[in-house]
């Protein structure tokens, strides 16, 4: 049974969680990455009564010795890696803390890195043609007034995305990057916006199994056809 | 039975044809529509030995009233259109005839505007929330020099698709525009390179069945989570 | 003296006009070239009066003939010519007639195949290295809703002048496209929208003489420093 | 006499000496900030002896209290400011040190956001309708394999400065991103390359003069005409 490790997990009810429970219908032993190990619990507990496999890992994905132990821990037979990390980051410039800004980046971009370096070394040492994918946003294609600092993280790690997809095609190691382009219909809106319901009613939100199949769709492309990008939006959206 | 249409079907073994083909495989009437009847024969007839559903229609792509005249045939139930036409036209801008560039727009994006308003017209007037899917390439996105004819023609198609996309997106109708990047391992290469095995064996030709999936996941999408654009490249391209 | 030669000219106070004016203001020889004789006259006068140089040529841009009589017209020296033809052409695909879908590309990027060849082969034939510019759009980089015809045909030059700036730039000859991100404060609005004054006040719209300025800027550039593309667009615009 | 101030001064020749010697040409008193005090002497010297006004200011441009010293330094006046700073940092992902991915965004990107921070507040303070623009490379649009650390701060840098510059363009504050594709002819290269002189002569490596002269170009810019972004390329350059 191949692995498969997706870090940035929250809710059950939002990307990440669902990412987890939809690869692990498909077959592999799932490891559920994250800082909370309660959230991680119950996305694991959801998968393991699905009948399918999955860990918990508690990870701070801007430690690089965290992710090196979590990558050990894994051991052989990774084969898929996503990194769902790194939440919007509102904010005017001028009123901007430095270590906002700097935390924006560290968690959106620079966990990234570590990453992608870790999950590189493991496809290239066991020889795996892997899969590694990134959650990126429309934030990651433009500068927009009020989002400095998630639009420079997303900026950041989609064009990182596009040098390591380079980088590593010729190892056979599929790199792709998702541009998720509005709100999601998971726990994380629905905690934090009153009209939650209105907007899941109008179909506002995204659909987030849907978002699971893109992903999954990436995965089981070969190498003859590799998709790096594509973009994820409701009818409704403005773009 | 729901009915599918794709204009620009060549050679069996091309986009168009793998895609007529791998639609039927999805439970479609597939309408199977080109320039040459013979052509098209060979795809219907192979559809049929499949046990599945198509009929081939002569049309010129360019001609509004055969496009019409297209879309009367099919009758009721259309709901997945794909609009595959408009080959490479190489050539430097100061040796090319305006015959030459203007053929190259009427196919590659004139024939697309005719088709669009006449599909668009169908998924409305039966409230169908269709399909809509353009082929476009890498030179749909920039200018190179020798394909300033191709680039253009793809570049007006791309941004027309992009604009009906956002315009019927209230209607439920979702429309797409894959980045086909590098060559196809099929037959008009075939015929065109003498390398061309050497080019499959090596990698560095595009499998059209990987395509005609990025098609089919693209239909499949439901509205609360479109893709707009996606690209599509073998991991040995240089982009 | 040298000489200049502006496509798509229309009244005076319009960038067309400007254009002609400010480079006649550089001491080049002007050729004002447009549809409409009493348009060209006016502006010609006006060049004269400010004691430069200008001759009006009437020409129909997606006309052959007419744009290599008018470049036979020239004579030797053309040193700087601009492509200023495209007007906006709103309306949705179903309601559009194709013949005004085709016009748009016609004089939006036909009319600018036609010109470029003729204008590359004579600096070409002079070995004059020299300048070549478009009127682009924000249009050019994306569709829109209501806008389909305007952003292909928009679409189409940007991309045919990326590849005819690659293609000549061992030529020494520049090619350039300025991204015209909104309304001009020009004659054009002027008789087209009630609120003008209001816009112009409020700082809504682009100021011309500001935009000819980036053109000339752009022509003053040397081989070892070219700009392609540039954007322009008032602190109004929300982008 | 207004102020204006280039962070990011290596050498004399190169694009932020000669950004401050041009400015300091255009009668404003310029304030030279970079890490090496004798590097700004020879600036601020070779300014001088032209009749200007310049003064040194060492700085980290990542030490936030380095740059609110810099900016209480220089006092009321200021109206011009460049970010330039951001050394390519090439290197594959796999052999990357953290510490170098991380200096290359700290230099390359949030050093930015602490120089625009306090620039903006300035401006917004003395109400000064004030420039502040930021040097971009090739690197700023695309990640490339090797320069995946140089690609992702430039691609931060990029979104952080199209963030800043619809932020404040309700307050007259002009932001621009000049792309500057390709090596310039300027001390940096000359001390690296062995094959410098002939470069130089074959016209492959960007003028830093005619580079300045676009930075005086989007300064000049009033606010009815803004350009956020130019790219600048020698006639050679492969793009």
């Amino acid at each position: 049974m191949k692995k498969a490790l997706v870090i940035g997990v929250g809710p059950l009810n939002g990307l990440g969680g669902q990412l987890c429970k939809k690869i692990a219908q498909n077959n592999f032993e799932v490891f559920v990455a994250g800082r909370t190990i309660k959230s991680l619990n119950i996305v694991v507990e959801n998968i393991r009564q699905d009948g399918n496999k999955a860990k918990p890992i508690v990870v701070d994905t801007t430690d690089e010795n965290q992710i090196k132990n979590m990558i050990k821990e894994i051991g052989s037979g990774l084969d898929f890696a996503v990194y769902n990390v790194g939440n919007n980051t509102p904010g005017k410039i001028i009123d901007m803390e430095p270590s906002y800004f700097r935390q924006s980046w560290e968690s959106g971009c620079f966990g990234g890195f570590l990453f992608a370096k870790e999950v590189i070394k493991v496809f290239l040492k066991e020889n795996t043609a892997g899969t590694l994918l990134f959650t990126g946003a429309s934030a990651s294609l433009r500068g927009k007034s009020n989002f400095g600092a998630f639009n420079s993280s997303k900026g950041a790690l989609r064009n990182l995305a596009q040098a390591i997809a380079k980088e590593y095609a010729e190892n056979s190691i599929h790199v792709g990057h998702v541009i998720v382009d509005g709100g999601l219909a998971g726990d994380r809106l629905k905690h934090r916006v009153s009209d939650f319901d209105e907007r899941v009613k109008d179909g506002k939100l995204i659909d987030i199994e849907s978002v699971t199949d893109a992903y999954m769709f990436l995965y089981n492309q070969n190498k003859n056809a590799w998709t790096f990008e594509l973009d994820i939006r409701t009818s409704k959206e403005n773009w």
